[in-house]
């Protein structure tokens, strides 16, 4: 046994540029056979075309399936169905598991119906019900007539949950046990098993209804007396458990909070039906993550980056066209004050001063009460309290920069009143801000809405007309 | 046994009102003896007293640390504070490795030298060193002075990591096993201990100089003969190890990619010296993407809500200032043209839009790509490629939307040509986005820099300056 038993982290991003650079010596042999016009058939070039090939294949059939699909992503969509066509066909399911969305799009369009059923039977119930949304209906319809009773249920049931809720996240693998016997015999079951469920930290003991009674750690069982009943062991109080239709999210904060790497899932009777585990929940943290940052940045989805324009231009256009009509809407705003700056042109060149930084803090607010609610950590009754210290905030920063912008508007055109509206209108342009960043994301919660959902959009729309507004209303007010 | 064994993930909600009802309570008596004027000591207010006080002790006693944590977050200071004091001793420890950063400080400036050496006691070396930056360096040293020999160096060690490495995450609970022994006697090895590290889902196999031979999972122990050796057994090939050294978001995509629970860490020579779990990874990546939503937004590090206004003031400073030098920098630009506004006044309101769409339309850009080569799949020969599909993105966005704006120029002022004007900047500042938002990316990182850090606030920086430039410019050439 001389060999180093290590692999390194990083290694993904060599394997990706190893399988670029068969592929590129690949196609350089294509290039070579069309631009000699030799007859596609000519033996030597047959030869190295074959043997690429087949280093090529052998390379990725040592690959795990994640690594295979993070090289999928990362490649042009010609290389990339080239290589999905080298993919041996039983692993295709577990790959298109891995893949983000928009490539498995992709990917599922060049496959035929034959293909995606062989796929799809490869899976577990609960991994085919990730898939099914992305299957054509009738390929569906097939893989269903093939499951036995069991499974059948389980998709049924799998399927059956909006995203977003435990049961969409859970898997049906899980050993349990019962009260009644030495960790002698649980020992022995488990010998009989070729393999446990994958991240088995615990079993659930049950009665004979599957009533979840408690929970025997792995631990437990190893450092134990084998003559030991499982019942003087098991922890029957303060076990984590969820229901199906309980909020991913809350699943999410308990997997981290207390650490957990599996939780039973039970039904309304406290039936064990299913298992979470901390894969699942990584994976969900990750994905909602990026959802929020993208849908900050105005993207509906993740996008492959190398989809064609089009795709691109309809994730993108929604947010666009929110986006324009709050432009317009500020538009608006100056157009009905443009008769005060024909008077006084310095008017238009310092307005996206103050809207700009109004719009700026209102993020700050808004982002940090939205993630103060998404921790559960913001009661209504807490409402009061913060706007009062946003205000604070709103008013220091509003004399100390609008203070400083003040004097920059006198000292650029000679105007000291000039100066006083400036100052005046971000302070008060701060505080519609800071008022509005406490505001939105609260009321929201309230009416039951998704806080964070556009509101750095919304917010932004506001303090760009409210800052055009208050700034050029002040102006036509007290200078002309 | 006639308990329901079961806890659900919303209870710490409960648990925070359940609090916040006994503070009020204890509130309520407090203000009596107050209001009333009547001596501290009066009998009977401090019998009631002293049982809230016993209540709520109670009820603390009972809680996860991490809910403690997360009540602590949710109690304004004074409130806060009470509730910290009446948190037994020996749990304080902990309760700070939970708290976030911001609360952590606060609770840290109540408690005197001797609490923080008692906290700090309680810990192993891995949660120290964490906590270590915290604290003031008399305590640090005091902590160090009574450590034994090992201890205080796999503190040195975890200290000597930089954050964001596999060594400032990594812990030094591990449980080693030779290769030339049965299973039988590894699972009697384990059966001496009263519990294993937490998270322990593998063993890992080394030889007499601790080098790694290979891994043995809890699930191979469990599933084969005890006769079994380990070195039939163990895994040697395709084993995920880190080094200290290596950048913890690698480890982190490393642990969701393969699903791993832990993973080994290893020195240079191969010598297993720690332990990396994916609790530890969890916690990172939600750090992370918190800080990356945080800055996105313009907020150093994440508040405590109720943090004195100073605080908060001081927090977002930094953002607030260099988005004032950019919208001075556009303010400039446009007081550059104000001859031409002042000659058609229509331009002052209709310049907003072309900058604002212009950044909106760049953020999705950099946003996308930022993404994508923090994911390690954008090689520096993308660039051209994706430079080609973001101009056709702008060009359609920019024919699209431009010449809906241009329309609208049209109807609202009755001048073809200033249609004519908008439409062409929106493309132009469209493409200028779309650009910058691939260029300044990939240039950063190719200068080694991080390419999210500030890349909204640039993006949106040039999009202002350069909308406002070349609307105004255009008009000016073509329109006076």
């Amino acid at each position: 046994m001389s060999e180093e038993p290590e692999r390194h982290p990083d290694d993904v991003q060599q394997h990706l540029r190893d399988v670029q650079e068969l592929l590129s010596r690949q196609r350089l042999v294509e290039d070579l056979v069309l631009r000699q016009d030799m007859p596609r058939h000519d033996l030597v070039e047959d030869l190295v075309h074959r043997q690429h090939l087949a280093e090529l294949q052998h390379r990725l059939d040592e690959l795990h399936p994640a690594d295979i699909a993070f090289i999928l992503e990362a490649l042009p969509l010609d290389e990339r169905l080239f290589l999905w066509n080298l993919v041996k066909a039983e692993r295709d399911g577990e790959i298109l598991l891995e893949v983000s969305d928009a490539v498995r799009e992709s990917l599922i369009e060049t496959m035929d119906p034959q293909e995606l059923k062989a796929a799809a039977e490869s899976l577990d119930a609960d991994e085919l019900a990730d898939l099914a949304p992305d299957l054509p209906p009738e390929v569906i319809q097939d893989v269903f007539q093939s499951l036995d009773t069991e499974e059948r249920e389980q998709l049924r049931a799998a399927m059956s949950y909006p995203e977003d809720t435990v049961g969409a996240l859970m898997d049906f693998d899980m050993v349990t046990v019962r009260e009644d016997v030495t960790l002698e015999v649980v020992l022995r079951y488990l010998r009989r098993f070729d393999e446990l469920p994958e991240h088995t930290d615990k079993l659930f003991v049950v009665d004979r209804e599957e009533h979840l009674r408690g929970i025997l750690t792995l631990e437990q069982l190893l450092t134990n007396d084998p003559e030991t009943l499982v019942s003087t062991l098991m922890r029957t109080e303060t076990i984590i458990s969820f229901e199906p239709g309980d909020d991913a999210d809350d699943a999410a904060q308990a997997f981290e909070r207390y650490d957990l790497i599996s939780a039973p899932v039970v039904d309304s009777e406290k039936r064990v039906i299913g298992r979470l585990t901390v894969t699942d929940v990584v994976d969900y943290i990750r994905e909602e993550t990026e959802h929020e940052i993208l849908s900050n940045a105005g993207l509906r989805e993740e996008e492959d980056i190398f989809a064609p324009v089009w795709h691109s231009v309809k994730n993108r256009w929604g947010w666009l066209a929110i986006n324009m009509v709050t432009a317009i809407i500020a538009s608006r705003v100056i157009g009905a004050f443009e008769g005060s700056i024909e008077k006084l042109v310095a008017l238009a060149a310092l307005m996206p001063i103050v809207a700009g930084i109004g719009g700026n803090s209102g993020n700050q607010t808004i982002t940090m009460i939205v993630r103060a609610i998404a921790m559960g950590q913001v009661e209504h009754s807490a409402m009061k309290r913060l706007i009062r210290k946003e205000m604070g905030v709103a008013v220091i920063n509003g004399v100390f920069w609008g203070g400083f912008l003040g004097v920059m508007a006198w000292w650029l055109y000679g105007s000291w009143s000039l100066g006083v509206v400036m100052t005046s209108a971000m302070i008060l342009n701060l505080l519609l801000a800071a008022s509005a960043g406490v505001l939105i994301p609260m009321i929201r919660t309230r009416f039951g809405r998704d806080p964070a959902l556009g509101s750095s959009v919304m917010i932004t729309g506001l303090t760009d007309s409210g800052g055009f507004f208050i700034f050029l209303g002040l102006a036509t007010i007290f200078l002309l």
